[in-house]
């Protein structure tokens, strides 16, 4: 199952090199395994440089939901959260993190400031990190290489 | 000026008070001293975790300013911003970081995973913490002592 979720989530990255957007796609879903969101990047499109995949999908799963807790519900993105995305899925009190890609650079979960290492995360979800990390990292690499 | 613009977001905490929001303000400046947005947490009437001031405001000012650039802009916060929220503020390029009370428990700037510490910031905005530090950590004191 958690490859499906994920290839859903590539396909979402998939779906924003389309539209000129930083190809990073996420999936959240319920404790039933329904997907209750799916999104990606769309800084370019809203002009908004926090509108990163896992924001979006964060406030949408809320919307729907109908809850600031996100308690039972899983993401899979397929690049390594930021450090804001990070803390943004600990403040949602998300259940488990399932990413892709590592981001040694950018990255706020196994690099940088290791959001969920510190006590400010007063929620730390269960991470599982490099699910389908070749698929999820060509995607990014092939979208920067046209750009240059 | 600086007291000034500290007192705008001062008042937009308190009116977080008025609405039951954790009251937090922050305001933008820009390099004309001309105040651009001005916010307050509202997390429980957009049933947002994220929907905290310092994010909401950069999205104002993103779109006031048609840029995903703050970078001839100031932030006037009341509270040391959370991790999530210094890092939506290095995405966003802002000039410097003015805070009030300092947030040993959940702030992301001075304590815990020190954001702009991390080469993950690839931008790091200018920090001045400490401003109206009595006043601004007064609010939230008698919020939360209230809500007991």
């Amino acid at each position: 199952m958690t490859e499906n979720y994920m290839a859903q989530a590539i396909k979402m990255a998939h779906q924003a090199v389309k539209m000129g957007e930083v190809p990073v796609g996420a999936v959240i879903v319920n404790d039933k395994g329904e997907v209750i969101t799916q999104t990606h990047n769309l800084c370019e499109i809203y002009g908004d440089p926090t509108a990163h995949a896992e924001m979006l999908a964060i406030k949408m799963a809320c919307e729907q939901t109908k809850s600031q807790r996100l308690d039972n519900c899983d993401i899979y993105v397929t690049l390594e959260p930021c450090p804001m995305c990070a803390m943004a899925l600990s403040h949602a009190r998300i259940r488990r993190v399932y990413f892709g890609a590592y981001d040694p650079k950018s990255g706020g979960v196994d690099h940088g400031p290791q959001i969920y290492t510190h006590a400010a995360a007063h929620h730390k979800p269960e991470v599982i990190g490099g699910i389908q990390l070749k698929e999820c990292g060509k995607i990014l690499s092939d979208f920067f290489l046209k750009k240059r």
